[in-house]
């Protein structure tokens, strides 16, 4: 009787850890550290070493445990992954490798693809079966759930979202290598660039309380709030970037709901109204009512969609 | 034993009909007008009686029939309708009416999602199961596949890629009631609006062999073929807005390959070369290398999808 799974999320300082029961209920939740020296060989041992100390402490046997999922920063594909730059890993088939160190079945997927599952499961899309999560932090993440499953794509690199091109003004590569991309524009560090540029178009009649060499997002979003003229221009465009392309992103696989999560999110309905208006203007008719929400689950998001992943296979 | 099926698709003045093995050999193709008078009520009962027929001089027995697949120019969800403009129908049921007056099986699909099915069953994108389709014809349509399935959307608006928006220098409306739409930049119409725009633009220096007047897509490609300045510029543009938009769409799903079809697909490779070019300068790293190929069903797309639709059920 499968009762229990775990959901894992591996970072690059931080491993994440979740035990649940398979009807969804978070257990217990903890951290461990990541150990990314020597090529981060101890990272899936030491992860099978908390499992097994959970199990033991918790009287849980194998039989009751549906699995363990995975949420691993790289384009996992099938279980596998090339490379894990944040972990030092080249190739490793984690499923095989944490599989047969914990005895359990195990089950990965990019992180910001689990992060989106988890978000369909038990956060802000919750209750829905197709959808889109945009994450903004200091890049822009993503996942894409199409009929409960997550898009894994053919690379891995479904829901890569952040990397579309919005833009060809901007003239700095991208931390991907190419220019333009809607992380340049909607995470926290595109944001403080759209800042700088409209700081410096400012004319004389122009009033701010913002300051140009130590803008942030929140500062931008902050000043949104309090009827800032300036920031209404910088949010206006980043709304604009953000608005558009996920009305692209609605055009391939029309979901649900929309949700937006990330540190960046954190500025709240201000932002998904101004983010929905220009969404609306762009996207096809028949999805301009799919409603944009906030993310929920925040850090969670990722034990939460591992966990999903493993109870999925039941 | 399951041995046949039908492929329907449902145009606005005829409907494609085709007898498939459900192994994938398409026995024998006809077409029958599409009756759209007094709101398309004909439509199903003709096809009922079509598929009846075509059993009977067949000797074909019902239960050797796996189903009956029928591809629909609107917003299909679930087998149900809203409307059809084109068939002048309402609100219409396709599989349970069809299916009643067949006494079949009855999956049906939109109609350009369905074609894409066809082309990753026997078309362009054979052997593959993640795929986008997008047909240039006076409009562009699209189709996604994922993992084998369409992605039918929560609307039925999954895959309505031609209207996703790529440039806001377009001011007349689109059908859709949008502006700058990518069907307005690379549909047979949009390159012929390019073209205009680029002989309006021309110098003294400029050499053309087009003539405003007259131009048509055709015109341009063929022109770009013989070295006609003019005629790259305007390819340039067209491959710019398509070949960006499906890097945009493949940050979504990361697929295998990606078909062109439709009339301006006739271009050829020259057509392709220029897409993927654009393409691979704006497609995130881990897609830079995703084949885009010319689809290779013409026509027959629609009923070989909406075979596989029904073989996809047995």
């Amino acid at each position: 009787m499968k009762k229990y799974c775990f959901g894992i999320d591996i970072g690059g300082t931080t491993v994440k850890c979740g035990l649940f029961e398979v009807e969804g209920r978070l257990v217990e939740k903890w951290e461990i550290p990541t150990r990314t020296e020597d090529g981060g060989e101890n990272i899936l041992p030491d992860i099978a070493k908390t499992i097994k100390e959970k199990m033991e402490s918790a009287n849980i046997s194998p039989e009751e445990v549906a699995g363990v999922g995975v949420g691993v920063p790289g384009p996992v594909k099938d279980g596998k992954i090339p490379t894990a730059v944040n972990l030092h890993w080249g190739e490793k088939d984690i499923n095989n490798e944490l599989g047969e160190l914990t005895g359990l079945p195990v089950y990965a997927g990019n992180d910001a693809n689990v992060a989106a599952l988890g978000e369909m499961w038990k956060g802000g899309a919750e209750g829905h079966k197709t959808v889109i999560v945009v994450t903004l932090g200091t890049g822009v993440g993503g996942g894409i759930i199409v009929d409960g499953r997550i898009v894994e794509g053919s690379h891995g690199a479904g829901g890569e979202i952040g990397h579309a091109h919005v833009t060809d003004e901007v003239t700095e590569p991208c931390n991907c290598g190419n220019r333009g991309c809607l992380e340049q524009t909607a995470s926290a560090t595109g944001i403080v660039r759209l800042a700088k540029e409209e700081l410096n178009k400012m004319t004389e009649t122009d009033e701010t309380n913002l300051d140009e060499k130590s803008v942030s997002a929140k500062d931008v979003f902050d000043a949104y709030k309090e009827g800032d003229e300036v920031a209404a221009r910088i949010v206006a465009r980043f709304a604009n970037y953000l608005g558009t392309a996920l009305a692209s992103f609605a055009s391939v696989v029309d979901p649900e709901v929309i949700a937006i999560g990330g540190g960046v999110s954190k500025a709240g309905e201000p932002l998904i109204d101004a983010v929905t208006k220009y969404y609306r203007e762009h996207a096809f008719p028949a999805c301009q009512n799919t409603p944009i929400v906030l993310a929920k689950l925040g850090n969670d998001a990722g034990i939460y969609g591992a966990a999903k992943l493993a109870i999925d296979q039941i």
